[in-house]
């Protein structure tokens, strides 16, 4: 698919993902204001209230005040043709050779001067675990290379119920877990900070449209639900998740903090960036199966900067790595009646790809801290250090085009 | 401890749970009403928005409105101390001597005509595993008599997250999930209606004071955090739970629906009934060390009644048989600083006691389908079929008095 050329009045520095192509939404505030629904574009933020106050959107007949939220829940609600509608319409208002926005410099602040806050209420949060990589590297490590995948893993979109109050946004910083773990050769656990402090490199879809209980979604309407994706860092304690994740799941080790980034991208500005996803074999039951381009490339890499120290690539993957797809995910999520619900988030799970240097963990980049990684300032790391700094950036780019998801970066701080 | 004699001018029929003693608080509407917040008494509700509208909770300087609210979390959010006063001044109003209430009977409506709905707006709901017999009967049946309880099972109050969204109330009925099998023998997994449909008899507690990440609670002060108990049957499809539960947990096993019972029974209406758990060894880790009485003595029991048959009970088990209380609980949860918020959700786990009697679900009931249970209409059930309602009712009783949940019935309907 060939992208429509477009042109912008406003200034977009180059290396900017937030083009004309991309306008995703955020919660800001500016100083003591109060937080509004805002668009990024370039280095600033459009404000959607002003658009409204000033009569710029009547053609949509949004309600009023919808943009003078804390959650972007409500807008979301509105439903997928007026996603399209306002996407359309910003698009419109922000192209060449369109004047109606330009007596309007009150419309925008820098996003320096803004701060970003989480933009969605989440309601429940899920995490799958579909990347096959990452399931056969932990597989691997767990229980040798023969047992490495479960029986299940290819049949099913393999996942848990995660913790929503403890979803953060880019820039909060949180406190290494403490927990009980069971160190290795002991007989009785111990109570202390969390010693094996993880990433996992993931990205989060979130929907904007609910069902009752009951109903079910099929692969076939499941982009109705889908509003966008934000990129999260799924923050893991692995010697706590160790002792406690038999028989129940992981609980503690994940619950201290998940982090997302702050502007989520819409599946329309996705959209260009379609691309199929890898074989699947065995074949899936029907509710699982799809028809056309359900993948997306969407680069991903991880950054890790030492308190005082440069910032430092730790891997690159890819979202098209992964085995099961957003709407295969959404379809098994609800299969049984779950009812979904505006403002839930579903995180894909660790993305890793083939090679060594796109693994999204630093449990499979450093393989359980056998291979330590060699920083530059000249420590290593085998798991997180306090104040070091975690950093994801993740965009499309096609023919010279870039839709951006900017970041989520966060810093750990030692234990209370 | 000894209950001061406390006697109502409201008259209680002698079997009613719903005394002056316990005053619990739910969600109610009348006819095509708003939703509002209403205390039961007897057969009847008392409205406490009809209350503080004429002016009778006026000395404890309430937030206008707060009691016509779609759910309890903006009251819950007001505190402990308010909690306390609030319940001591309706425990006035009601009490023999007092005329206050007596010229305005239209400050009650019967329950009857009322329709109840789900008292909070649940953020997150974890489940615990906490009653060593149900953990071992489990245990036994999939692992074996030696290895029945996992080695973390008495040092962790095992939990695992569940899903929110579909918490429904008592009387809503659900439809028999369907979902990914993989039968017995089988190579290849089939999708269908779960043939092993089952209850889990359990209590909730809600959460009413919100913590901040980081923060953790200790089994000092967790008391200060816990608004109130309801019952809880955390329906369960055993087949797809099987399948689908190996490495992260339960999942679509369960999400399909969860019920709870109307009415918010106060942890200040349930303190007379406190009583020492069983003996915790080996001894907890420091963290989950608590001072007094922690457990509850709380008559449960289940009763099933098929499409056009009568009702009839399954069993009958006890709060505090459960290894691992509600403040050990709430410690856990929080001691990697995972924040806490108003109108959580805490379930017990499957409570079943020492004899086959009291036992909590239909898979140790019929021990797996071995022992079916013969009932009244010359039937038998392994697991439930459709047009079968589950009610589970609690109590507590002591000194001739008694404080009462209520019930929470559920009728199965056919898969969609």
């Amino acid at each position: 698919m060939s992208l429509k050329q477009l042109e912008t009045w406003v200034e977009i520095p180059e290396s900017s993902g937030f083009t004309i192509y991309n306008l995703p939404y955020g919660i800001y505030s500016v100083k003591k204001g109060k937080k509004q629904v805002g668009v990024a574009i370039g280095e600033q933020i459009l404000s959607l209230a002003y658009l409204q106050a000033s009569g710029l959107l009547e053609s949509l007949k949004l309600p009023l005040g919808i943009f003078e939220k804390e959650y972007l829940n409500e807008f979301m609600s509105l439903g997928k043709p007026t996603w399209t509608a306002l996407r359309s319409r910003v698009q419109g208002l922000l192209a060449d050779g369109n004047d109606e926005l330009k007596g309007h410099p009150e419309a925008f602040v820098m996003q320096s001067e803004a701060t970003m806050h989480l933009p969605v209420k989440v309601g429940d949060y899920t995490d799958f675990y579909s990347s096959e990589e990452h399931a056969t590297n932990v597989g691997i490590m767990f229980r040798g290379k023969e047992n490495a995948l479960m029986p299940n893993w290819k049949h099913i979109p393999v996942g848990y119920h995660g913790r929503s109050s403890s979803i953060v946004v880019s820039g909060a910083p949180f406190h290494r877990p403490c927990g009980q773990v069971m160190p290795n050769g002991a007989d009785q656990p111990t109570y202390g900070p969390s010693k094996l402090l993880d990433i996992e490199l993931e990205t989060a879809f979130i929907t904007g449209k609910s069902t009752s209980l009951g109903e079910s979604i099929t692969t076939d309407n499941a982009e109705e639900y889908i509003f966008g994706m934000v990129l999260f860092n799924d923050w893991s304690a692995r010697d706590i998740q160790k002792w406690e994740y038999v028989p129940l799941g992981p609980f503690l080790g994940k619950s201290f903090a998940s982090s997302i980034s702050p502007w989520v991208v819409t599946m329309d500005a996705l959209d260009p960036f379609r691309v199929a996803g890898p074989v699947q074999n065995p074949e899936v039951l029907p509710y699982l199966q799809f028809e056309g381009k359900k993948s997306y490339d969407i680069q991903l890499e991880v950054y890790l900067t030492p308190q005082d120290g440069s910032e430092q690539k730790l891997c690159a993957s890819n979202h098209k790595y992964l085995y099961w797809n957003m709407v295969q995910q959404l379809a098994h999520q609800s299969v049984n009646g779950c009812n979904i619900q505006v403002g839930d988030l579903y995180g894909s799970g660790t993305i890793s790809g083939k090679t060594p240097d796109s693994y999204g963990s630093l449990l499979e980049l450093t393989w359980r801290g056998e291979r330590p990684i060699q920083l530059n300032d000249g420590t290593e790391r085998k798991f997180l250090q306090d104040y070091d700094t975690i950093t994801i950036r993740g965009y499309c780019e096609k023919e010279g085009i870039r839709v951006g998801f900017g970041e989520v970066t966060t810093q750990v701080l030692p234990a209370r």
